[in-house]
């Protein structure tokens, strides 16, 4: 009886690891549909360098996440999930804390793993143990798969910005931007909702709900990512070309609908993962928030999608379904429902999602009049949609009981609607903190960078395109089509011969 | 003792409702599979057109299926999986309903979530409740999984008549169309093989082996989708050019073959969620019908692949291995053994894919023959290798013990080799009905439409390709490669000097 | 009692298959990657050979495979995993046998479903049972699970020749080379490493640590796909114009950089499968393992990518981050970790990371040297690296007393750091055994080939591009972008007028 019941016990903790892990490669297969988003709605001359970026950011995020981002994040959370036990308080991480008794992760038998949080006023700062992850013995499945999942995230994060200063950044910039983001901007917004720290503790401190909820990151993820790119994208400038003397904007037209197109649907993919994974384990109510976040993703996508579609159809300059504001708007209604996911009915995502698609309509026309120029629209999407979604989740939260013990708190989540003004109040102070710190540290960040001339590549490279000057070969070859290599000729269809030099 | 057993079910529920939505999750990636083939195996001038109208789909489609089709197909069932109970009978959803008791949904409570079917002489024809997924509450993470996996098994039949229409289809005409499969057509169809309609139902009424017996859905879903393609080609007729005034047939070459075979092995990746998946579970004998599904998927698909590779070499036009004939030779193989996949041996796999993959070649002269312009071989795909796949269950099916549990009655599935005539009579009822209802049903659609002119562009747009005037962008710009911008001028490699006005 | 210790055996079996099939499912999706990243490194003339190439790979190895690739293998392993029971010894596969007792595979019942090892010496050296999976029945979930994992590992080994033979193999030869990997050679070394033989009983026979070590295949997927390779670019020869009179080499730029990135982040994502996955189970320590797997290879990949990049920055040709080198270097640590990931300590994952990344660099110039043409590096990433990690194994393994249960005998596995030279010694020979017998096999194998004029295609189809000559239609058609179709005439952007014939 008591084998089965520990059999019983580590088969349940291995399934919820095995939900975690899966639901990590579905967001690191994100990084295609980021890379291909933007690479399509760019241009050709710019491919190798946009999709470069796009890969790049995983391998030095990776790796500067494991330095120090990871025991920035959680490195002063008390977690002992799910090394030990299955009981819902602990098996809930993000949350099942006290930032009074911050300070250590345990192993199976209970060993202190890590330590050292800093803390200002007793609510948590950032975490200051497990660089390198360090003291992290390799029987902590729960502990490494964490990390997997929580390093892909931060991923998402990093890549945004890669769009709104795309066409123009110049590649050790790029570099330099990764390495912020991934060592310690996220890190610290992290810490905060995610880490134990003082926004995610608004309701013991200030009896603010349950401090800031953000379920998968509409906030942490999206609003962190959408305010670098919004800092980057004023820092860098427009484009060669992309306002006019007057005043007036152009349309610069990407090179490639179908590779943008395959990238949404990839991103539409992973989100499977980046919300109902973030229930992070399968076991009891947490299956119930993972199926509610999987079939509210879908739904708050697809209006998503239709919002956009047909605001653009009939309001839009084109007076048609425009396939760039429609594949924005699924992206809007994905990021606006990240937060409330697990909160919220289905009709509330519906909802949500319309409202998003709109939204990135009328905030891509917002940022052309502000002239600030973000090529794929990054901020439309991300930033703004973000604040949409962390508000959304003090309007729509709708008291639903697995969301208490999920929470490791007695309180379900529940918004405006419900009669729950706290809760909304938690949200916009997490949506302000967000804008302002990482807005403006950032902005701070990209002006040293550019007082150095790290940032924004020459005119004529700019001109030419940048995968030569910047990576050394072109993105494209031979025009895209089968082409004579040198020295040979021969037929094309249609009757004209072709003759290479 | 107790507390354990429980914790022992709800894991096991649990793990189950993990593989019906990861399963649900590949069957969504495989929208990207179907945009690829479809925009690879057309022209370079409708590319934007046919990549938006498969992301659109699923926006479009998940939306109708929320507001009724959901309802319609499963709002007659007594579905108590897996909310409440592990055994054998109730874990089985699809089956495990009599037509007598069909009527209520219930919680794990016992409490009923949804009723009123409607009975056409005692067996099911609609469900008629759950409309916007009401009365399923947050808690009901079986209901929810399920209705993603439906929702998704929809939009694969959704999807698949836009491929026969592309490239001359209004985008208005597209969105209705989408509407019409999701809101009532596959609904239909759904209801009578999986929602407890009548032809799920002729073993009991009318003693033909286990009633229409369809795994995964060559005939609900592929089938559907296919008679509505067929339904849908012949209304709008042949493109512009495909056709000769003496009859004779011209081949308009798509534009991009490494797309549409990218697009071929996402779906196949895909079809390991659509068959295996379609066990929805993983306790006892479903884990063993999900393994022998997958493995079968891959001998069947890989089968068709050869035996079109094959048949083209040595009998196509070409002589040549020729690439599409080979990709719809494994899309053939895995919808044809859609429907058997879990009641065959491996061997009978290898024989149902070599088939489907001559039948697709046959299949694609025989329309042409017939001036019936289906440009990316839809029709022959889904439509003929679903008949195929729907008698196969009638021919091959093993008797395998563990179906009959799966069945949720007594009798395993058998066919014709193993001397089971009423079995084949019922696949063959159900091929029949799907043929005549969806497509005479939607023929009579198309023809409306039609006589609105929403169906068909101009002769002009269709020349001059759809991207532009339906969607107010081309879908490829700066001709796919690295081009000057307006205004600059550079060298391109190989010495020639381009310059943009 | 008795009932819920049978249904938590039962769940945990088929939680254990559940994980394998998943991460089959990736690995099979891992084709997608090989076939973008081989298609986007070489020319646009090539692409629908190329991509159709690796498209039909699988179809031709899984029959293959299916006929007696899988009974080569593992036709000698007395293999009752998962069938039967969850102690530790069984639930491990791979290792879970003695030489002694080869024989019968047994279903849940403890029947014998396969028979007739090749014994040499006391020790396997190839399977003999189980050809076309006979003896296998459908209830078998495990050893169909089994079956598909293995199967899609072989089909990665069997994908890797057609980049270093890619734009100038004859299809035929293609078709050739796909039968002798899927059916026999790389069956032979699966069988020495996995399906217990010689090598990986070189500890008790020998007494060289835990015999040779292999997790998830640097030796028997990459050395073996790669030795392949190499024989296979020195028998065919290097492209047309690849290497001058002089002596000196020509680079023979790819076609689409997007294109190979994308590979690359598919790759990455389906090598989430291949690593972790096998650890064929998810309870008890393979959870540890798995998770651990999945962090290391995380690590590897982003340290190989990182390393290549700011080699190519610093010391490459063009000074610049160069994309094909970056893209390389990360498949390179991949390839590298594959072997130890589950044995080490991250940082160790980090360090064979870097050190993998300027290996594939150095190898690159290495092959050029010897004037070998591998268009897209398949040599330097695969076979190189795959040495690498065969014998990082031999470095690095930690002793982490988890794998002892894993590898079904007492002692855990460690390395050189830890004071274990007989493990290196294992690991060496497995090195020397695939590259010597592979190599020189395969060697063989394509002079044959060569001799009956089935390898290499005439100089003229080379150089005209292999799409029309070969496949019978051209892998791009119409420029990739809108082009007039023939007899219509209109306005392309920036006011030039086209006009088809």
């Amino acid at each position: 009886m008591e084998e089965l019941t520990a059999n019983v016990n580590a088969l349940t903790v291995n399934a919820n690891i095995l939900w975690v892990i899966l639901a990590g490669f579905l967001v690191f297969f994100m990084q295609a549909g980021f890379a291909l988003v933007e690479t399509g709605f760019t241009r050709a001359k710019n491919v190798a360098h946009t999709m470069l970026m796009n890969m790049m950011v995983f391998c030095i995020g990776a790796i500067g996440y494991w330095i120090c981002g990871f025991a920035f994040q959680f490195g002063g959370v008390n977690y002992t999930y799910p090394a030990t036990a299955i009981s819902s308080t602990q098996a809930s991480p993000e949350w099942a804390f006290s930032p009074i008794t911050l300070g250590s992760w345990t192993d199976a038998a209970g060993n202190a793993l890590l330590a050292s949080p800093l803390l200002i006023g007793g609510n948590g700062f950032l975490g200051l143990s497990g660089f390198f992850m360090q003291g992290i013995g390799q029987s902590a499945a729960g502990i490494l798969a964490f990390f997997l999942f929580q390093m892909v995230f931060m991923d998402t994060a990093a890549t945004i910005p890669t769009g709104s200063t795309a066409e123009r950044i110049k590649f050790i910039g790029f570099v330099a931007m990764s390495l912020w983001v991934s060592m310690f901007i996220y890190p610290l917004i992290g810490n905060w909702v995610w880490g134990g720290g003082w926004l995610a503790n608004l309701g013991r401190s200030a009896g603010l709900g349950n401090g800031a909820v953000d379920f998968a990151g509409s906030g942490v993820v999206h609003m962190t990512g959408g305010a670098v790119a919004l800092a980057g994208a004023i820092a860098i400038g427009p484009r060669l070309g992309k306002f006019n003397k007057d005043g007036s904007a152009n349309t610069i037209l990407g090179h490639n609908v179908p590779m943008g197109i395959l990238g949404t649907i990839i991103l539409f993919f992973g989100w499977f993962g980046f919300n109902p994974g973030s229930s992070l384990g399968i076991q009891g109510a947490f299956m119930n928030l993972a199926a509610l976040a999987a079939v509210n993703t879908l739904l708050a996508g697809a209006a998503g999608g239709i919002s956009a579609m047909t605001y653009s159809w009939l309001f839009g300059p084109s007076k048609k379904p425009d396939p760039a504001m429609s594949v924005n708007g699924i992206l809007a209604g994905l990021v606006a429902v990240t937060a409330p996911c697990a909160f919220i009915d289905g009709w509330a995502a519906v909802v949500i999602g319309l409202v998003g698609g709109v939204l990135v309509c009328l905030a891509t026309a917002w940022l052309e009049k502000a002239k600030i120029d973000d090529p794929v629209g990054a901020v439309p999407v991300h930033f703004v949609n973000g604040i949409w979604g962390v508000l959304a989740v003090g309007i729509f939260a709708n008291g639903n009981p697995d969301t208490a013990a999920w929470n490791g708190i007695d309180t379900p989540v529940s918004g405006l609607i419900a009669g729950n003004f706290g809760q909304f109040a938690a949200q916009a102070l997490e949506a302000v903190s967000v804008a302002v710190v990482v807005g403006g540290l950032s902005y701070v960040f990209f002006r040293v960078l550019n007082g150095a001339n790290l940032l924004r590549v020459s005119p004529e490279h700019e001109l030419a395109g940048l995968d030569l000057p910047e990576m050394g070969m072109p993105g494209y070859h031979g025009d895209g089509a089968y082409i004579p290599e040198a020295g040979s000729s021969r037929v094309l269809p249609g009757g004209s011969t072709a003759s290479a030099d």
